[in-house]
């Protein structure tokens, strides 16, 4: 995989991320990838859903399964602009996406004031033996900046 | 709190987990309580929704959250005939419920054919430093019996 293409898809990331924020809503994006075909792309939705449980990568998986037809995602990427925490870590896990990259990390989430578990993505792989594929790190800088553009915005609070 | 108290709830999960089996869902239950009162009641909806995320958890989480009009659901217990997958447990801890109860194992899941996570739900909230509180076993052999129930029926597979 060449560092050209994933930052390709983790920019397309930040712009749903940014999407969001504009919308009030909190400073996460995600893109599921099919071949080099973009299935599903999100922003978390919480606050416009009132769903506790509607992150980006969530979002996502449920967008990318109904328009799939299929509840595994296998032979899919996704890419999201902060570590998955364990609830869409392990969402990604059981709808079989193969590989996933991410730019910020959950302490970046945790630091903003959102109320994150702390246990690292790769930890839940490992404890858990998924065969999940994961990879840090992706435009790192630009997508901690999401939070302080989020907060900039003042439009909507961590939860 | 009195054992009769959590067995009636357990009771009202187990009858959602037969519902789901009958409508060809997977085996699995969860009632969402406000003080004494029922706030959710959910089966498992993956395959009849086509979302890999709709775990029984997962669904009753969305409905207390749109009932209530709030996403926290600080102040309600969550009663599951299953051990929370590591998903069901972080979306527990976003939505801030107070204490969870289960009856079967993630273990006997998994011996059922689904596609756990090896990750126990208390060492979930021991490593992600979680205040929700967690009380294994409540009606575990009745709860257990739903996957031989289910494979009976013959309706759905395990994914």
């Amino acid at each position: 995989m060449s560092a050209a293409r994933e930052e390709h898809w983790m920019r397309a990331a930040i712009v749903a991320a940014r999407q969001g924020i504009a919308a009030g809503q909190s400073p996460f994006g995600c893109v599921i990838v099919s071949g080099e075909a973009p299935l599903a792309t999100a922003h978390n939705q919480v606050w416009a859903s009132g769903d506790p449980t509607a992150h980006a990568e969530i979002t996502a998986i449920r967008l990318a399964a109904q328009r799939s037809g299929d509840i595994s995602l296998a032979g899919c990427e996704l890419y999201s602009t902060c570590e998955p925490c364990p609830m869409c870590m392990a969402a990604i896990h059981w709808a079989r996406v193969d590989r996933v990259v991410y730019g910020a990390a959950i302490a970046d989430a945790a630091a903003a004031g959102f109320h994150e578990l702390t246990l690292p993505a790769a930890r839940l792989l490992e404890l858990g033996r998924s065969p999940v594929r994961l990879e840090a790190g992706c435009l790192a800088a630009e997508c901690r900046a999401l939070f302080g553009e989020w907060q900039a915005a003042g439009k909507s609070a961590a939860y």
